[in-house]
């Protein structure tokens, strides 16, 4: 799963083949076809599986930082401006134009989307029952998906960070 | 120019061969020759000319709507979930894991980013030298991009405009 992330991040989704991630990750091409038949599915099932332990990175680093909104907007948009997203973005881009690949990363999109909305609410201790606490938080997370684009071809991580600034002073305010 | 950005649409990068938009645009491959060597150079210009000419259309789009904040960011906002924004992500893409392409795609992001946020000011009719307003505006430009990434598998049409509509309110206060 961590050699077709790599490889994504890499060479793209063009150069992501089964072969190329067999013969990064050691196993051999039974072994990898014995769980994966398409390079979609082999895709697909890295990012979630390696979203699925970043999401627990993410809890950790969440326990020991600063508990201010600040410190946790400014987590989940590195979080976001990762190789994880990359790799992800290789992926959904290629998915457009696909309708297979298209139908599974569909399904994929909605369960990560649900799990990044929920750890943001745990994160900022917020209850989405309360008036005005969803649209903030999809907001935001609409945001970092944005910085995470900025990201892309050229470090942008001081700009980022003074968005996140600004943008965790307001929260906080709606909050 | 409008053949390249329907084929990228349409076909992705990866289907998007110079012999491909000749062949739609009706003309030959020797006069494409003359104008554009590579597929890089192609699509990079195609990009460029067609934002260029989007730019004028929403600028006259702005001139008969509404003149509010909530108006504005709309305008912009779908101005960005357009096919326009699905072929740059393809070229931006593409361009990750090319050096050529990358070197050409980082001039021209940069031309087009300075290009929509001098814009997003005089449709919003306010002046960057004001505190908070530079940090306001480049936010709402993070947010529309993070927006049009998640248009691109399925229509996300009505949230768009509920996120809008808050930050749109949000964005006011600030301005």
């Amino acid at each position: 799963m961590e050699a077709t992330v790599e490889c994504l991040v890499e060479r793209g989704w063009s150069g992501t083949t089964t072969t190329e991630v067999a013969e990064r990750a050691g196993v051999s091409r039974g072994a990898q076809l014995h769980h994966f038949r398409t390079r979609g599915e082999l895709v697909a099932a890295a990012v979630e599986h390696v979203g699925a332990e970043s999401v627990e990175v993410l809890k950790r680093r969440a326990e020991i930082a600063e508990k201010s909104t600040h410190a946790v907007v400014e987590l989940i948009a590195d979080f976001h401006a990762s190789d994880l997203f990359t790799a992800a973005l290789e992926l959904w881009v290629a998915a457009r134009t696909d309708p297979e690949l298209r139908e599974q990363v569909l399904e994929l999109q909605a369960r990560l989307g649900r799990e990044v909305y929920g750890l943001a609410l745990e994160l900022l201790e917020v209850d989405d029952t309360e008036p005005g606490v969803k649209d903030a938080v999809q907001a935001t997370l609409d945001l970092v998906r944005g910085l995470a684009l900025a990201n892309q071809l050229a470090d942008d991580a001081k700009r980022r960070a003074h968005v996140v600034r600004y943008w965790a002073r307001m929260l906080e305010e709606q909050l």
